[in-house]
């Protein structure tokens, strides 16, 4: 007998727009799936909040998608992956997949000389979110990080393949061209909008690492595993909720996207602060 | 008679660290003054918030600065000087500046063509602060504005000579220099560390106006007038709160202050959302 739950929408997370390269991700595995969105545009970055903060906000971002029904959620933001996780299973009765755990897991399987490089915010570095799960799954690999902060306003103003933006990523990445990595993990949702400026400067026979590809293969073998895979031919629907809408929004995310974002609503902070 | 009150500090609060620029002139101006900072690390930006929270959040930090006695408050935050002043001043019985109309005061004297460019964050550009209140003063005044995003987080970055500041600095002035302007309003409290970066591209010829040396002299003259300078011979001192303490934050703090940063302390945003 078919899951009747099949039929709900995937609900998904960011702390802002970064999470929608993980939807792209999401549209392109599963395309019959509709998908739910939810950006914390008012209160990002989550990066340099305290942890409870951050598992606080988590966990009304995942009752607000409850509240539409979703039958699954991805946490697209990798400072509310590496926190909040465990209050967000320990509370809901759904799947929830995090962006870090399969992003280490496609870098283990990816590297040949066990020696992977880690980019991400000041925060994921700081944390040694990506680290530490990699540590757990190769106790033989060297791992190599570094924060380039400067690389989500550069995704931000849409600066792609800019003089600048490749200043910035030989600033940031000389050292870790030096360590001979031949893996590297984008632990930052914005990163994947500046992967051609990256593997340009880190060098081309570094595989690059998409956490939003891993994460959305892992949500598929998830979806599987349970019955809970939409059985519609249909093409899939979604919808995009804010808590803010800031200036030049909706080009940012078409560019995060790769295609028109349209069905976009602002929720009120009352109506999170409320759950 | 001396008023007791001139005894107690200045006030000053901005949605982050920018707001240090101006504190390092304020012990410019007023080297006998006491200073109280507060700066909202956990809920900054502000720029992409609503008005409404933007007010509400100014109102909690106005409320804290004066559980610590503060005889004046400075608003050294651009966004909260643009929305939230006309709130704070009906509540509140101290004089309260912000950097807006001091910065704008002090084109105006400034320019000798009438042709001011002012830059800034995006949300400060859009709601054209500046230039509605330059536009109050010299109707005869041509305005061009610039946002330029990635100013603050290469400040922050201590990026202050880096060749990729440069290429970004060409970038986003090469208007506002083909414009002939012969002054540029620096509308973003970040925007002062960039300055020599700035006058190289934009030309030397362009005098450069730092809000917070103008909201300084403002503050100095507001206090002679209404008889509240410390008059004390004794070194001011000064203690900084912040809502939540990033990484780095020392380091950066004290790249905007050009001194050391110590007492910090961090004010739990629970007591904030109280008053």
């Amino acid at each position: 007998m078919e899951n009747l739950d099949s039929n709900k929408p995937i609900g998904v997370f960011d702390s802002g727009i970064g999470g929608l390269t993980v939807v792209r991700q999401l549209i392109s595995v599963l395309p019959n799936e509709d998908i739910i969105y939810f950006g914390d545009t008012a209160r990002v970055p989550y990066g340099s909040k305290s942890n409870a903060t951050v598992i606080e906000y988590s966990i009304q971002n995942a009752k607000f998608l409850l509240e539409h029904k979703v039958k699954a959620i991805v946490v697209a933001c990798n400072t509310a992956s590496s926190v909040a996780l465990p209050a967000l299973e320990e509370r809901f009765n759904v799947p929830i997949i995090g962006v870090i755990i399969p992003g280490a897991n496609h870098a283990v399987k990816s590297t040949q000389n066990k020696k992977i490089g880690i980019i991400g915010t000041r925060a994921t570095i700081t944390n040694k979110a990506y680290s530490t799960q990699i540590k757990t799954l190769g106790d033989d690999v060297e791992v190599f990080e570094t924060a380039c902060p400067l690389f989500v306003p550069l995704a931000e103003e849409g600066w792609i393949n800019h003089d600048a933006t490749i200043l910035v990523a030989k600033e940031y990445l000389g050292e870790l061209k030096s360590q001979n990595i031949d893996t590297l993990v984008l632990g930052c949702t914005h990163y994947p909008i500046l992967s051609e400026v990256i593997k340009k400067v880190i060098g081309e026979n570094v595989e690059l690492i998409d956490s939003g590809v891993a994460t959305a293969d892992e949500v598929k073998m998830e979806l599987e595993k349970l019955g809970l895979i939409n059985k519609s031919n249909a093409k899939g629907s979604y919808k995009f909720y804010v808590s803010d809408v800031p200036a030049k929004f909706k080009e940012v995310a078409e560019l995060f996207m790769g295609r028109e974002v349209i069905n976009v609503e602002k929720v009120e902070l009352e109506h999170l602060q409320s759950f």
